[in-house]
């Protein structure tokens, strides 16, 4: 499997948590304290967090973004993650604010209680996202963490069906997708994504306002078969879980005679790669 | 564009209906006389029935399902739409149980006032269709009729993303999905396929029961921005139209800086042509 990292110890049915709060734009510190409170309560094998939620997401100018990004090599965010997760034994995906050299972009990255582990750079940039991060160029990574195989996305990717269905093509189990939604879709959507890829998707999405941004909280957790097994609150902070069930997601027989993988006709697709954009 | 065939004339309003009866197994001319007392109360430029509304569906074998079949260019069934296109002044689409010399496709064809005018044959079968039916070898053809662009795609397709993100890369503003539906999740997904791709899509599909099958009726028309428009009887005979808005389906913005096609970035989705079926 392309990209396929491993890591950690094998759970059987594995507990995912969502953690929803409202990031203050700008401060690293401040986020830390927010998350270490909302994490005591938290009992589970993987943890997702909204994105960008080291930094908040509205920010004025790339300058200011810059101001506060951090290189995966040198950041108080991730050594505070790699504390939690070493206490909770667990792993922690969450939305960053990653500097590269000169390059800023919208990640999202994974860490464990021995620290970083991988990250994926948001491959659909939002509106004015372009202004300050790069378009992700790490294509869509798969690690093996807590006995799952997990992908990342980020966000807007939620309206290109394009990069669930290469997760599941990967063997995805599990789909963590920190979001800092401002519109309601994507909440239900997910759960058709989910159904036919046959994985479970934990959409993190962050609350409160940021200048003419209000954010739609309300994450959820859906099943390979489409069911909506945790929803958070829209306005409030939220720490919901769920143990899952992989031989859910590990199940791709659509009927007796109709497996997700074989019944593609993946000669008939090519149009998808070879269209011009205009 | 690929596969563009025009005809006919222009409505800038065009009113889609949706016709939704169980067929009987293997008579085309009960199957007709039905339709015909259907046909009588719509008024629509373009009509969408079933999948294999002119023989049913739950053949015993591929020997009873041949014995059916018609070829487009000797087929009592399309003249027989074909006098329905021309004295409603419309366009039909219907599932059609296909003969092409020895092979059999499960096919959605589309008729005028003048005729046969195109078919699509469905390119993932379902569980046993495929010892009756040769999978589909005409890709995704895309007509333009009553002013809009029309993509066809027939029941189980349903379940692959790719099929409609073709459709929607080919500008198409409705997708006629004629069904035979015996699980109840495609009358939901369809909302989030539409929303996505920025299409509507006409979801026929059929009632009753053939041996152990129970088709689950509840035709959809949906809108691009993924509301259910129309929603039909899950259990009774159902006729609904409505006129639809092609201002939504040519709008592509997603924001003011984001349109689907060119917020795309296909060079992150060759997996999904280059990866091996096992």
């Amino acid at each position: 499997m392309e990209n396929l990292k491993s890591s950690g110890t094998e759970a059987l049915s594995p507990t995912v948590a969502l953690v929803q709060f409202a990031p203050l734009l700008g401060n690293i510190e401040s986020n830390i304290n927010s998350l270490c409170h909302l994490l005591k309560a938290v009992k589970a094998d993987v943890i997702v967090l909204p994105e960008l939620a080291s930094t908040g997401y509205a920010f004025s100018n790339r300058s200011d973004a810059f101001q506060c990004a951090e290189s995966v090599d040198n950041s108080s965010y991730i050594r505070f993650l790699t504390s939690q997760a070493a206490s909770l034994n667990c792993f922690i995906v969450s939305g960053f604010n990653e500097r590269d050299e000169n390059n800023l972009y919208n990640s999202a990255i994974l860490v464990g209680p021995s620290g970083f582990i991988g990250k994926y750079r948001k491959i659909h940039l939002f509106w004015n996202e372009s202004d300050i991060f790069e378009p992700g160029d790490l294509g869509l990574p798969v690690f093996e963490v807590a006995g799952l195989k997990l992908g990342l996305l980020v966000c807007f990717d939620w309206m290109f069906p394009e990069v669930w269905r290469i997760l599941a093509l990967k063997d995805v189990d599990l789909v963590a997708h920190p979001s800092n939604l401002v519109l309601p879709f994507c909440q239900q959507a997910v759960a058709v994504h989910a159904l036919c890829n046959r994985f479970y998707i934990a959409t993190a999405n962050r609350i409160g306002s940021e200048g003419s941004l209000h954010f739609t909280g309300g994450s959820v957790l859906v099943s390979p078969l489409g069911e909506t097994i945790i929803r958070g609150s829209v306005e409030e902070p939220f720490v919901g879980s769920h143990t899952i069930d992989l031989s859910l997601s590990r199940n791709k027989n659509i009927t007796p005679r109709n497996t997700l993988k074989e019944s593609r006709r993946p000669e008939c697709y090519t149009f998808l790669t070879t269209v011009e954009k205009k």
